[in-house]
């Protein structure tokens, strides 16, 4: 039942794959950098947010409907209502969508409403969440969990692909250390790893890992400096009101300066951001 | 929306809980042993696994039908048939069983064939699964997850509880550390932690733990010696022909000779094993 | 230049090392309790611990003379002082005492006045004082490091084994992980690891591992029965004055209730303590 | 004792500490590459390093006499006769040096040899060393210890400016982590979060902390793109005769490609490497 070359190795398939959310590759030359509030909280917050990411360079949208909290007296996002904010203010500023899944009985409402469906932390070796969404051809953004080595996360998307779904895009956001000054340890050296494992792109999500919005710039620029595909981003138009990780989030005006001193370094990396 | 009061602490209730699977009590003066196969693999092989652990003072019987594997090209349970299977052997030899459950989907089903359900490590935070547990009153055995603080795993008990069903026991089992001569690295401490934050029991699983058959009596003792309420172990007739973990399973033989070396360090601490 | 068969394995001497602090045998049928407090505050202080310590059990005295502190403003040992304080104690008593060295420059100095030298966690990697110590016959209890392998622990070992001294005992202490809620965290499967891998014999100290005082009974018990060689508890006649470490330290009653408890757990796995 | 303001924090002094080796300045705009080999092996070798890390456009040599090593029966180092071919090669090819300290004992020694001090990570928190060094006004290279957080790190660096020597910088290489595809997990996050807290500078070795040349190029231009005032990077005309860690170590070429991509993140950024 072993395969001898997992799906996800370079032994498998030589070329790096490039997938594409909405109309946009992921893989390619070009950084994608994904932006938006860590939890859809009203149609309003969420077109400010899309806006402000449209306007500064992002190619496409985050936000969560469905929010897994370790606290379960904690604001646990809108629901469907998130879902169908989120579409709509997809449409309108017309950037695709990506949103978290938590439980495969939501595979067919959450398909309706966004353009990639995104596994967190905690739900890495949820097998049968990802058996499910292998069986569909939605992007798949797969972020690495809190104890998961690159290994564990390889085989994690091993069994999205082995169901029939190739698109599946990695996603680096920490892994817990003793370090608590920081939420998590981001280990960018996951991204040369995973590079050389694997045809798969990877992403990073500087907010989620460090946890705190003055250390997003740096981070973002060091993860592309890295050779990473992406980075995504927690934005929010009011950070100290936000329901969800406001210590993680940026403003527009310092999200608009990441962009412009992230570009540099994509372009000293012969890579570019749009 | 945030209680003052965890219904896990002692705060919410001082008494320490006395849970209930089968006619065995989780919690009390007794220290109960678990014991069974890691995976069901045939009805014979379970048999002969539940006589083993029944004669030697098991009081309560475990074997997985769905293993969560890391490599989705691995065993991966009997599914349905294995539950059968657990039942009928349950039956024949009077002892209750324990079952580990991935699937929100699946609670009905495997309701029908167990006396309680495991949320294994990986699970942990897998809060849709958790919260339908709470919708029922079977009791859950609820594994610590590998990058899980004490702190997480209470809060992870609270997404039960708060659902109104009572009947947690936790389970140390390991947490992932920079240390691979053991698979995870057991953490004792959290034994009197739990009982001075929660009322809830708490087990472990030197097993799992320490993934070496010659490290489960040493830490089945320490455990016991630490205040755990019970332990679950792994058995097996034959471990060199497991589907699963066979490298962390006891012959029978060597499970008789935790038992009587169990049995003495339950009586030193003021407990008994039956 | 490499051994086949390292000095601290079984293979290169199969019977487990008995290790004798003044006329103290480690390694033998007896489990062996080391008490006293963290720093050598005054002779006052360390009389009243002594006392205690004796009185309750304990075979060996400790008390730091020379305290390895992150903060450069704390109380850092009374120094030579400390050293004189301790030896008129201890002969006061007569129990033997273990102290610990920072620096190779001191070993003249400190070999004066104490039975042990002890080299703390910090420390278990500085080769070049372990090379000088490997060059004496005094025993030396090497402390694990806070991020170091039971291997790495051997190696440490091996330092001083190479040199010609063979009077090496390991400590077991905890070891640096992301659960934030005990100092470190206790890892009681390096007992039988080591025990499996070595001659030498290893005991543990629940103190400084737990950092909590609340913890320190359970975890001896627990080191007991896991097959630990001794303890090395914190004691202090008033723990909330102590200059170091005070929410660790246990009151002389304390001590004697561990004590009595402890002595059960010890005859439970066929030891004994005096 | 206790100071309100740290020495090394920015509270106690707010503009960055510019720091000089030799003729060069560390902390400021330019961006300092050291390179050489890990140990000193003999003169040729060091010459061949030497001349390479110049051409290619290393400000400072690094080179190790004494290597400290889990293993008692591994290369340690050439002791002196290493320290005078450093010394040679040095003043030959006109670039400074830095070199490991083990032991306090050897100050005079090493002092007469080198333009800077290195201590390495196992000595992070050996405190007589570092008081030593302390004493002295000869730059200080700390290295971060495998389980040191960055305040534990701050507080070492602390001991040593306490004692009058404001000369220190800090270099992130690595933590220990459940993830050993890698030597240890480089932590990135560490540049921006020490650059808040303090106006030390700090330098990245990326080759201790990933054990990897095919990585070393990647976490170079990551750290720089962090904001690191450095790189140190391990570089070998022979990688694979090396005497000590030759996986981790360059080649002249691979550096020369590293040094020129290194260029084009530093402008990125808004600084430069010479």
């Amino acid at each position: 039942m072993q395969r001898m070359k997992p799906l996800y190795s370079r032994d498998s398939q030589n070329q790096s794959s490039h997938i594409r959310i909405g109309d946009v590759l992921i893989g390619g030359e070009e950084v994608i950098v994904i932006a938006g509030p860590c939890a859809i909280e009203s149609e309003s917050q969420m077109r400010a947010c899309a806006q402000a990411a449209k306007q500064f360079g992002a190619r496409i949208l985050r936000g969560g409907a469905y929010k897994p909290r370790g606290n379960p007296y904690t604001f646990e996002g809108l629901g469907e209502e998130g879902l169908k904010i989120l579409k709509k203010i997809s449409d309108e500023v017309g950037l695709p969508s990506v949103t978290e899944i938590l439980d495969a009985r939501d595979i067919d409402l959450i398909d309706q409403y966004t353009d990639a469906f995104q596994v967190g932390a905690r739900n890495m070796q949820n097998f049968t969440l990802l058996k499910e969404l292998g069986k569909r051809k939605k992007p798949v953004l797969l972020k690495r969990g809190m104890a998961a080595t690159i290994h564990d996360l390889l085989l994690a998307a091993e069994h999205i692909l082995s169901q029939g779904n190739p698109n599946v895009i990695l996603c680096e956001r920490g892994i817990r250390t003793f370090e608590h000054e920081t939420r998590n340890t981001l280990s960018l050296s996951a991204i040369p790893l995973v590079k050389e494992l694997s045809h798969l792109p990877i992403i990073v999500d500087p907010s989620h890992a460090t946890g705190k919005h003055a250390l997003t710039e740096s981070m973002s620029k060091a993860a592309i400096a890295a050779g990473a595909d992406g980075v995504m981003i927690d934005i929010h138009t009011n950070p100290e009101d936000a329901l969800c990780d406001g210590e993680q989030t940026l403003r527009p005006e310092d999200f608009q300066t990441l962009m412009i001193s992230a570009r540099k370094v994509a372009t000293a990396v012969d890579r570019f951001i749009a």
